[in-house]
């Protein structure tokens, strides 16, 4: 996949120049110095000779195959190049011209026309508006930057390109190598998601990849893609610019908590994708998972030479949930032989200020045999007696080979170099402070979860989809888009899902036999297409006890409505047996222009907009992710009951999630749905969907 | 203060050494090569000349009066140099040697033997067991760090020696500078508060003072002189090994909930005292305080030219509560004049690629003169065309002598090293990364918001604390440590909270009399000094509707108390009048070893426990402290009203924790207490304590 941009066989540049000031004559230098060993083509109008190679008129005189051609012209000869480039048989384009989508509406246009040739030749385009593409693997520089990274098997893309010259700049200094290095400019053609498939196929080359992303294009193909890639390969990714597009304005519940940030946040947690926090943190993870094996489990020890950064690396541990590994007596035996006794032998291991190499090799040796350490880290703290290098040179050297992870922090600077560009060169990622190395531990962690869940579970309830279908026929023929209350009990019900028994009245007298049919006490509730939040307006009446109070009730629900509006349509008051308590949850949907459904679950009632304690799922869930989910909010000991209650039946409650999820899936045009509150009994008793609200795409 | 530690006019050095491997001869060195200007006396019991400075056997056969004797003799011996200290006048001492209390019991009562003759000679001390002090103003280095720091604005001290190295060693390197640099050692005299309160008196020197902490001894006293240097100047901390020491078993709500860790967060809110979460924090948030002017308000402008750094630097600003300043139309109009059409003249102003350093200088004068914007930061990415070090010095001719600070972040390493140093240099701190830049203002605004605030309102209540001292007295003669339930009734009712009626029967009649009395429903509950949760025994019945279901309730409580315990004294059932249903709310107190009385403010009943939505106060707490401990909990839009409810009494819920404040500062004996609920009726209608507890010093 993707050769033809990565490694081609020949490549052309079209704008190459011959004036070293031009981007043109930039680029070709680039992939000139940078050895790339394949045939060069310059394509320029005049020139004969550029940088000592022959150049060509057009791409179409070269007078052999051409694999890619990187494009550097005036964006409105841009189209007329590309349709050369087809003609001519070119597979793959990177074009860094900018003037396009990010321009305005003609640029929209240009780009719109080149995107359409591109695809009629069956060729794929980086770009265009970008830095260009560096692969070292082909010792391949086909952009502007002025820097060539180290080799090494970090895969970097991003959608700024000056954060691209920026890292690049940055990266060499510390020593960080990547193998490909990508600006993606306006994605037109090849987007995040047709980088990571390609990348995730090669996982000799790119030990971990990470993104910087400002919008995702194609949310359903992320997620699917990025799900098997992450299974192989680390995807670390920072996403800022949480657009407005995703926060319209929401009139359910759901919909007000939901937004693009949400959405974002569930596919990549859905989808195994680490979100770093700081562009700092995307490069400390990412050199762990660069340089060191998976960590096999979230047991730590701390090497150290001085008492307080193993104390502020033990709390950043415990902080993020990594255990301090217990060390068998084994162990502590071990480093109670070799180590002086004002040593502390248990976990963190504290080797003392005097500390020479020799103490740094038993202490690491002996972690790393520990069957229940995971992984060590080592603090290493500048002292007169020890030599940081050899301390280097030491950890490099009982680290080799080893199947655990070692990250080190060797704090300092000034007197610290060499020992740093030691543990670099072999691979040992270094923290300037400990909370960093323990935060990259933290990924490895989670990346070891990851690649160890068991692969997601998703059932089909049987349902009847039928009745659905032709009731939202129905709906959308009245030109409606949200349903009334009956028709979302009849949509609840088709989907398996437990509701109170309910009839329509239309007049007091009816409201009084249908009470006395269903058995008091009663609720009552209006019954309105145009009437959204119903006890706002007084509109639900609880606990009506016999029939005078059904009749009372119809006659004082029914002046509320119409004082309310005199336009809503009233279809009646719905008679409604009265539930048992329960405990009440919130079951939402809202729909994420990115990503489609995203599922909600929280405490019902006033506390889920108050205390906006809410988990959020994209759908399709899968029965781990309904469970986690629930599990997720904070008021989760309220479900699986506190002070002596019994538990809630949390399973009823993931049944309902997973039937929403379902139910969601099959039906697209369902763009908001609330059920609140769902009332969910003690375990083995079900839950009941008390009310809810559904409206279609408009 | 401290002078004669900091300032010495002579230093005797008691173990200097002629042997350049031994501590006293580094120490000894350190304080030469330093350059400190006063005199020096080596101390030895044989050499007569050492680094060719005159030594003698003893402090006390010095020919001239001694300020500061630094002391680097085995631990056993150190007590006899003190005492001769004393004798010669001596009247600081940094106590270098260890083998005191972090040897065990022996090692303590040295400490203890230490300090006592320290004392006696009114002299004050530093250790035993640090790497020494550093003063730059002074020009003194009396430590063994193996590095001198450059001279700067900054004030440190560590409870950790090896940090102390680590940072020296670092901050050498990225050129931060310090007014002094402290080991505390064992804090056995001078410890945190000492040097807060020293180093707040010298606002010239000192612009911030940074801790490093594992635990604070005397937390009264800390958080009273850390809340008058913090108003003057900033103080950081990092507070790490949140010992076990605060979490002993706790039987109350309220002790469960809180722990050290709260009480820390407690007393460095309440004393304005910056928490850094990290090692990289601490030192980012010190530089742009030791650098810039406190930034007067927390509107942003940023200046780019990039837009993805722009994002990321906007997404992390509004994620802390930093506002993107609005820029007014004239700064608009001048940007728009001098910069070309595609850059964006709006905030994150981006001044595009290809700028060189005129559009910074136009865009930061622009941004600077803008009188909406408070503050400004400037990024800055590789690029071609613009040499970074020109960029730099633009930045710091604009910047120089502005009332808002400035700060950068210069992406990159490898080419922009020049540049770093010419920011350094001038004072703007620069940050590798966008995030790290926001976070230091958000600093500072919370610094501004911190010493902008009005002074602290202590209230009184008028109470009856004689008959609370008298109560607690016969509790205490009958040997019992926690109250009855008419006891805490009691103790409510002295401090003048709000009590439901409520009469204690003894018998199945005499409690349906007394419901009569009071009036139907009413509560029942067992009262015993031996049972804790009562509903948890079935000890509580509700809504008892007539004198026949009293009686039974008596009955039932009776039996199911005895079946609980045999041995429980009970000593009858409180009939309570049924309060009106309002929103309930726990106000606890816990007992912190170092901070003292800890007040948690949450909602009540169960939920307290299941979300743990807890905010805590030190008491004594002030009246804004109140108030905002009420805001703090994520529940608190329940209280203020969600969907049409009115507010809940927030002031009479203010009034219980302000009572409840006072009433612990009365009486240090109270270790823990629970109101549990507190019922908050609607505004103006007050709030109700429907049940307390009340745990004194066994």
């Amino acid at each position: 996949m993707l050769e033809a941009i990565f490694a081609p066989r020949s490549i052309a540049v079209v704008g190459a120049s011959p004036d070293p000031t031009k981007l043109g004559h930039r680029i070709l230098k680039n992939i000139l110095d940078a050895g790339y060993p394949g045939r060069i083509f310059p394509v320029h109008p005049g020139a004969s000779h550029i940088l000592g190679f022959p150049a060509y008129p057009s791409v179409e005189q070269v007078p052999e195959p051409v694999d890619l051609a990187v494009i550097v012209v005036p964006a409105t000869v841009v189209p007329n190049v590309a349709e050369a480039c087809g003609r001519a048989g070119v597979k793959g384009l990177v074009v860094i011209s900018a003037g396009f989508k990010e321009v305005g509406p003609e640029g929209r246009a240009l780009e719109m026309q080149l995107l359409e040739i591109v695809q009629r030749y069956g060729m794929r385009m980086i770009g265009p508006n970008c830095l260009g593409i560096i692969d070292t693997i082909t010792r391949l520089n086909a952009s502007f930057a002025a820097l060539y990274p180290h080799p090494g098997q970090i895969a970097f893309m991003s959608q700024s390109g000056a954060l691209c010259t920026a890292i690049l700049d940055w990266s060499k200094a510390q020593g960080i190598g990547f193998s490909r290095f990508v600006s993606l400019g306006n994605k037109a053609d090849v987007d995040e998601v047709t980088l990571l498939e390609a990348w995730g196929c090669d996982q000799a080359n790119n030990r971990v990849i990470l993104a910087y992303l400002e919008g995702i294009g194609n949310g359903d193909a992320f997620v699917a893609v990025a799900r098997r890639v992450t299974k192989r390969i680390p995807v670390i990714a920072i996403k800022s610019g949480a657009t407005q597009a995703g926060a319209r304005a929401a009139s359910s519940h759901t919909g007000a908590l939901a937004g693009a940030e949400h959405a974002c946040e569930a596919a990549f947690d859905q989808s195994g994708v680490l979100r770093a926090r700081s562009m700092q943190e995307l490069f400390d993870f990412a050199m762990a998972f660069a340089y060191q094996p998976l960590i096999p489990g979230n047991r730590l020890a701390i090497v150290t030479n001085a008492g307080g950064p193993g104390i502020i690396a033990t709390d950043a541990a415990e902080r993020i949930g990594l255990h301090l590994a217990e060390l068998t007596p084994a162990t502590m035996a071990a480093l109670r032989a070799a180590l002086p006794s004002t040593a502390s032998v248990s976990n963190p291991i504290d080797i003392i200020g005097d500390a020479r190499p020799d103490r740094y090799r038993v202490a690491l040796r002996a972690a790393l045999d520990d069957p229940y350490v995971d992984a060590v880290l080592v603090l290493f703290t500048p002292q007169a007696v020890s030599k940081p290098e050899d301390v280097a040179r030491t950890i490099v050297e009982v680290a080799a080979g080893s199947a655990k992870p070692v990250v080190t922090s060797f704090m300092g600077a000034a007197t610290i170099g060499e020992a740093l560009r030691i543990l670099n060169d072999h691979r040992i990622p270094n923290y300037a402070f400990p909370e960093r190395a323990i935060a990259a531990l933290g990924a490895m962690v989670a990346q070891r979860h990851w690649v160890e869940r068991p692969p997601e579970e998703y059932v089909r309830f049987d349902v009847d989809a039928e009745r659905v279908r032709a009731l939202f026929t129905r709906v959308c023929s009245e030109g409606r888009v949200e349903l009334g209350e009956l028709e979302a009990r009849e949509v609840i019900e088709a989907y398996g899902m437990r509701l109170p028994k309910s009839l329509l009245a239309q007049s007091p007298e009816e409201a009084a036999e249908i009470a006395a049919r269903l058995g008091f006490p009663v609720v009552m509730k209006i019954s309105s297409p145009d009437i959204l939040h119903k006890s706002d307006i007084g509109g639900v009446k609880l606990g009506i006890g016999d029939s005078a109070a059904a009749r009372d009730a119809y006659e004082l629900i029914e002046y509320r409505a119409r004082k309310y509006s005199r336009e809503a349509r009233i279809w009646g008051v719905l008679v409604q047996e009265q539930v048992r308590k329960g405990r009440e949850v919130l079951v939402g949907v809202s729909r994420d222009p990115q990503f489609g459904p995203l599922i909600a679950f929280g405490l019902g009632g006033i506390y889920v907009e108050a205390l906006r304690d809410v988990a959020f799922r994209l759908a399709p869930v899968s029965r781990q992710e309904a469970a986690e989910q629930v599990r997720a909010i904070r008021a989760f000991p309220l479900l699986r009951g506190v002070r002596g209650e019994p538990p809630a039946d949390i399973a009823a409650a993931e049944e309902v999630i997973l039937r929403v999820s379902q139910l969601v899936t099959d039906f697209p045009e369902i763009v908001e749905m609330d059920i609140n509150p769902l009332v969910v009994y003690n375990r083995g008793e079900g839950a009941t969907v008390l009310d809810a609200r559904i409206i279609l795409r408009g």
